[in-house]
């Protein structure tokens, strides 16, 4: 449920939580400003006063002085805690979060509400907590991840297996992002029986997916590329026209990518394409900007440029305006280039808004290479 | 709520919001695999049997079409609706949603999952209905929208104006995002002298936050800097190290900043940062990569490069490994330059993590430069 910011409401709604089931979660109005309500709600919700913890004041008080930062006599308000309850600490920011357990062996989890604080203090403290608190059931859980396709075509080629799953109470969903999906199945407190089968199937999803399948769980599609190109002791030049730089953002959230990104160049006009990637002019005349002939050439160019094994392009039109009749707005030409070889392949979202085709195009960029990587004959080519 | 995948789940909380409001959104559950049970969980919660809507089923064939994509059998399911619904439809994917009029008048909406989808169905199709059905109440509502200080510095400043609000009803929120932050002050149904003390406490809020307020409303950092650009016919390049495209990428999300926006160059390594952008090897040596002087003179170099007025570059230690005493990980230096001035800033924000850090120093260089277009001589410097 979404409360507003009005101690009753909340109130109310942890109330009603505690009532209805055994573990609540809490997240936001832990902030220093007087909207932030969750504690003195919470406390009221409870029955229970709140006090002073000089621990937390320490600890609030410290980080702003790390931060060279002015701290106000606002954040006060933040080092008070319901009487009793177990502080939570926060290394991301200022608002200490806080559980509870209750006479009826309830559990109230309090995190704040900004989604990166209240992820750490999960992970570091609540969830240690809740598995020595609660024993964890048996369960067998795995997540595919694939890139290249959609829902409806990864549905068709598994529904067997899928069905099968089912049938013997495995439980599947599909969580699509841009420009990548995930298929997950799980099942809760399977026999031995069921835990092979589980295994049989998740197998059997695996080669059906072939090369659409980047990673399982937690591995994500520009580290598996970061450890393709580690592996080959590698490097990477990425040359951006309507992608802006998110190719390359997205290679650099992975720690330690410094080891095979050289760097790229964002070449937004057709000048920066010619004077620093070298395209040739000819090539802009005649196929356009927005063409593979340019998606290689600018791939190629990088490469020479950076002094890397592989070189990376995207050009495309990302709209509003813009496009061709050949080439409407939604078509990106993704260009790869290696010593020995140019290739380039297209890919067309109309209509899905500017943000959202940067991010797909800037995805499938990233899995052209991953695709090359392992199998440099196996691409699609336009 | 959040409900499971379950018919009777999604039912049932169906059935609870509609006894309980007005007006109820459902999202997600209207893909076109068997997981996906909103349609057919809606139709047994209003006992509406679900009919084949035969121009809807042309609409998502005409989608896959458009995308020389193949449809499967299993899309067929996205064709079907609750009796008497009104279909609303998808620009974005494959899925239509729909809305419903009960017999007591209370309003059940279903958007698709994917939030991209979803919002533009709502601009588009449920926004219209919902201001013809409910005419709207009167009400005044902005955001202030900040960069370059906390929270907490923001309420301290402004905690008379915003005391005074609330003492006249008028509501207040933050809502704090990565190196931004808006400030939402709204009163619902107000009178003649409530709308003038709103406006002029608006004034006020306006005054106090100077140059830390970028805009309001819809109003975005990106976008201000494109219009302080555009206004000035200027153009620029951009120079990154830490935030590895993420600048750029922001930057190139606004439509028509192809206008404005040369190029930039991804230095990632230092040999790139001295071969493409030109940075003295005596600087790297002496100061080190992360530095002042490294900032300014990428800042310099890529504004050469670029042939552009404005020269703007990032420089830190993202993390987890690197760093130094005086620099650790979360430093990031912040350069500026133009034919005349070279400039830098250091911002510092330890423990936040890889990814979040190129958010906030991304968009600080992005204020960085918005505020020297708007007072080049009131720009903090390090």
């Amino acid at each position: 449920s979404t409360v507003d910011d009005r101690i009753e409401e909340i109130k109310g709604a942890v109330q009603e939580a505690l009532r209805r089931a055994d573990l609540t979660f809490v997240t936001g109005g832990l902030g220093p400003t007087p909207d932030d309500l969750t504690r003195e709600a919470v406390a009221e919700a409870l029955s229970i006063p709140l006090e002073f913890r000089s621990d937390l004041w320490e600890e609030i008080q410290q980080y702003f002085t790390e931060r060279h930062a002015t701290i106000t006599s606002v954040n006060i308000k933040q080092a008070y805690l319901p009487c009793g309850a177990h502080a939570l600490h926060n290394p991301l920011g200022t608002a200490p979060g806080f559980l509870i357990l209750n006479d009826d062996d309830r559990l109230l989890v309090v995190l704040p509400g900004p989604p990166g604080e209240a992820r750490e203090m999960f992970s570091h403290e609540v969830r240690p907590f809740l598995e020595k608190h609660y024993p964890a059931p048996v369960s067998c859980r795995c997540a595919f991840n694939i890139c290249g396709c959609g829902e409806t075509v990864v549905y068709d080629r598994k529904q067997n297996v899928i069905k099968e799953a089912q049938a013997a109470g495995i439980k599947y969903s599909f969580i699509p992002g841009p420009g990548e999906l995930k298929l997950i199945l799980n099942v809760n407190d399977p026999n031995v029986e069921k835990k092979e089968l589980f295994r049989e199937l998740s197998q059997q999803i695996k080669e059906l997916s072939g090369s659409d399948l980047y990673g399982v769980n937690e591995e994500s599609l520009t580290g598996k590329v970061g450890e393709l190109l580690t592996e080959k002791g590698a490097t990477i030049g990425v040359a951006e026209s309507c992608t802006g730089g998110l190719v390359t953002s997205y290679l650099t959230d992975v720690p330690g990518s410094s080891h095979y990104i050289s760097g790229g160049i964002i070449a937004y006009s057709c000048e920066i394409k010619e004077s620093i990637l070298g395209v040739n002019s000819k090539t802009l005349g005649e196929y356009g900007a927005v063409s593979a002939q340019t998606a290689k050439e600018m791939a190629s160019g990088v490469r020479r440029l950076m002094n890397a094994a592989y070189g990376l392009a995207t050009t495309g039109f990302a709209g509003p305006d813009g496009g061709t009749k050949e080439n409407p707005v939604g078509t990106v030409y993704l260009g790869l280039a290696t010593a020995e070889k140019e290739l380039a392949q297209r890919v067309y979202f109309p209509g899905i808004g500017r943000t959202t085709l940067k991010k797909i195009a800037a995805k499938r960029a990233i899995d052209l290479l991953r695709r090359y990587l392992i199998d440099p004959d196996g691409v699609d080519q336009c």
